[in-house]
């Protein structure tokens, strides 16, 4: 058995109107839809920016849900990659005529995505694989913030846990400005850049999303894992 | 003379099926549509990613194309903004009734745009301005190499001009992935860098992109100024 096309889609913050063109035309033809999860409990948050493109669609399409549970713990992880695979397999027998899956993911494919990963897992049962771009979260968060992340020859780096990473303390002093995705460790960020002036934005694009601006000591950890942090060391004028 | 409200538009890489959803609906709608080039001779690359939707209006919208000289003379750029403006302001009076701008700029308005440039030389003719991300060059570029840029907890850089700058030395240094853009310097990033894996993508997103994979040593400074160097330091296995 095997898959004409495997589509990994990046379907961009939250927000339903930033998917791109190419990402709703896709969405609205694929036989199958594989969107990750977190836990049993709790919904694909990548399956509820493109809900309404499902409701839309004449033909519903298949619609599994994998859980991977956020661990570091890599036998874990194996293990329920494994049985995402076998899941998706399954759903592809039973379907007969299963000829095109998309796999989605929130933001962009290319920046920590679980795309490349599934695609190692499942690329013996596949013929061909597009991977269509997305809106990244910072670059919503700038949008909403109305304030650039970068102009002229300014460094930008992205940085995620920062814990017992001795490049990343480098890596802080050295660019001008500072990404922090999935933020963790804000107190030891606060004592590295100071009070600089700063975004944090907390599932930004979804309909619940929250924004805080300020100097960089009044904002707080969110509670939330889809958090983005911005830091410019030179503030706009 | 008011200016209801002014989008600052993402218009992605360079392919038309990259746009937002959102972008599409507002560039369908806008009165006018204000696009940046580099000389007078040249076209808008933005302008020519959204010549289709142009073309599919019932009423066309008023484009004005102002130059921007490549040029680090402030006194020059500060002439030609003054100037673009000066256009716009004539354009809106000679329409009457023109309630909204567009300007337009490819990749994302977070990064390296013109956008917020305009905005501040134009924000005392504007009630509300309305920011909108877009697809940036280095996700479409590892879009097409099918190459993830970072995974786990990697730290990814962007660089533009190297010249002169000691951070930027630091950065290349420490980060685990890194983004040129506007790709300058290739043989001193050769040097520092060594033979890694490395894609470039010049004009990624247009009809007449090239990419080129392979060592770093292999590949060649890009002849047009649309170019993406992704470098990993970790290769994918």
């Amino acid at each position: 058995m095997k898959l004409s096309k495997l589509y990994g889609i990046g379907v961009g913050p939250g927000d339903p109107e930033l998917l791109t063109i190419k990402a709703y035309k896709i969405l609205k033809e694929v036989d199958m839809i594989v969107t990750p999860r977190s836990s049993e409990d709790k919904r694909s948050l990548a399956l509820l920016t493109i809900e309404g493109i499902i409701n839309e669609r004449k033909n519903e399409p298949i619609v599994v849900e994998p859980v991977f549970p956020m661990t570091k713990d890599q036998a874990k992880l194996d293990f329920y990659w494994e049985k995402a695979r076998e899941e998706v397999l399954k759903n592809m027998k039973d379907m007969k005529g299963c000829e095109t899956v998309a796999f989605i993911t929130l933001g962009d494919p290319s920046l920590y995505s679980t795309f490349y990963r599934f695609l190692k897992i499942f690329k013996d049962v596949v013929d061909e694989v597009e991977v269509v771009p997305g809106v990244t979260s910072f670059s919503a968060c700038s949008s909403i913030a109305k304030t650039p992340i970068a102009e002229g020859n300014e460094i930008v780096s992205i940085v995620l846990d920062i814990t017992g990473n001795d490049n990343a303390v480098q890596i802080i002093k050295n660019s001008d400005s500072l990404i922090f995705l999935k933020l963790k460790n804000m107190d030891k960020i606060k004592t590295m850049l100071g009070n600089k002036k700063a975004i944090i934005g907390i599932k930004v694009g979804f309909k619940d999303q929250k924004m805080f601006f300020g100097g960089l000591n009044e904002l707080q950890q969110p509670d939330h894992y889809l958090s983005t942090l911005i830091v410019k060391k030179e503030p706009q004028d």
